[in-house]
C-alpha cells in the first residue's frame, strides 16, 4: 500500500471557519500519494461522559473511532478558543482516547488559523499536551501558525497566501514521512 | 449584603463523580454565610460554535450565564482527561467567556478528584491557565487534589476523609475572604 488515507479534523464548528478552510486547502496541497478526507461529525458528538461511554456509544462516537482507526494519519486544525484547545476538539479526543483508543499511537499533523496575531500558538500547545498524554505520533515541525488568518483566504474561503500554503505542504511531507518510516513503506517515487 | 451565593460546577457529567460528591460535600462544609448551588446544566449545552453564540444564544446558554452572573463567586471542581480540562467543563467556560462574558473578573475556588495519585492537577493547572486569559480571579491557596478519590467517599457518595474535608473547609474560607475583601464587605462576625 502507498496511498495513505489521511482524517482531516476541524477544531472549529463555524461552517465559514478558516481552520476548515485550511483543511479543505490541504486537499488540494497535499503531496501525491495521500488522500486528505475532511471529517464533518464532530458536532454531533455528545459531550462526553463516562455514563455513555460503554460496550455500545452513541453511533456518533463509534463513526468517529473508526474513522480514526482507518486512517494512516490525523490532520488537526484548531483556533484557540480562551488559550487552549476548542470544547469541540478536546471532546472528539476525550471520546478516541477511551475505549479502542485509536488515537494511540496514531501519526497526526496539526496547524492551527486565527485572526489574532499567534495564529493559536497557545491552543496547538495545549493541544500538543493532551496528545501528548495520549501517546499520539505527533509530527514536530513545521509549526503551522496562521496568524491573521482573515487576510489568508478570499470571500469564497480560498487560500490566497503563498506562505501558508508552502508551510501547509511542508507540514504534510511531514505527515508522510512520518506515516511512511513508521510502517517500512517506502517513499513514493515521484517521476 | 452579607451572605454569599457561590455558583458550583463539576467537569464531570457521571452520575456517580467523585467531583460532584466533592461539590455536594461543599454545600455542608461551606463557612456561615455562604450558601452553595450545585448547577446542573452543563450537560445540556450544545458543543460551543460561533454560529450559535448569537444575540439569542440557545437557551441553556443563556441560563448558565445569568447564573454566572447572579453569584458571587464560582466553586469548581474537575476530574482530569488526558492530562487536561474536561471537554464539558471547557465547553461551558467558552460559552461564559463570550457574550456578557460572566467569568470575566469573577472569583474562583477550583479543586479536583480523581481515582489517580494526583487528584486532578494537571487539570488544574490547565484550567487556571485558561481562566487567567479570561481574567476570572482565581483562589490561589490550598490546591485541593483528592487523590485516590475512590478511598475518600463512601457508596452513597459522602466524603468521609477528615483532610479531604479540611482542605475543602481551607479553599471556602479563602474564596469568602477573595469575595469580600474585593466587594468591601466585612467577614462575617463569628458568634
Amino acid at each position: 500500500m502507498t496511498e495513505l488515507k489521511i482524517l482531516a479534523l476541524s477544531g472549529s464548528l463555524r461552517a465559514g471557519s478558516y481552520n476548515t478552510a485550511l483543511l479543505r486547502a490541504a486537499r488540494r496541497i497535499g503531496p501525491g500519494g495521500m488522500t486528505i478526507e475532511l471529517y464533518s461529525g464532530l458536532g454531533e458528538l455528545p459531550l462526553y461522559s463516562q455514563d455513555l461511554d460503554t460496550g455500545t456509544p452513541p453511533e456518533a462516537v463509534t463513526a468517529l473511532r473508526r474513522h480514526i482507526a482507518e486512517a494512516d494519519g490525523l490532520l488537526i486544525a484548531t483556533p484557540e478558543h480562551n488559550s487552549s484547545v476548542p470544547a469541540a476538539l478536546k471532546n472528539a479526543i476525550d471520546w478516541a482516547s477511551t475505549g479502542s483508543s485509536p488515537l494511540s499511537g496514531k501519526p497526526i499533523a496539526m496547524a492551527g488559523a486565527s485572526p489574532g496575531a499567534f495564529g493559536s500558538i497557545r491552543a496547538q500547545q495545549a493541544l500538543r499536551q493532551i496528545l501528548a498524554a495520549i501517546g499520539s505520533d505527533v509530527v514536530v515541525k513545521p509549526e503551522v501558525t496562521v496568524f491573521r488568518s482573515h487576510e489568508r483566504f478570499d470571500d469564497d474561503g480560498k487560500l490566497t497566501d503563498d506562505f501558508t500554503a508552502s508551510l501547509l505542504s511542508d507540514l504534510l511531507a511531514s505527515l508522510d514521512r512520518t506515516i511512511r518510516s513508521k510502517r517500512r513503506i517506502p517513499p513514493l517515487t515521484r517521476t
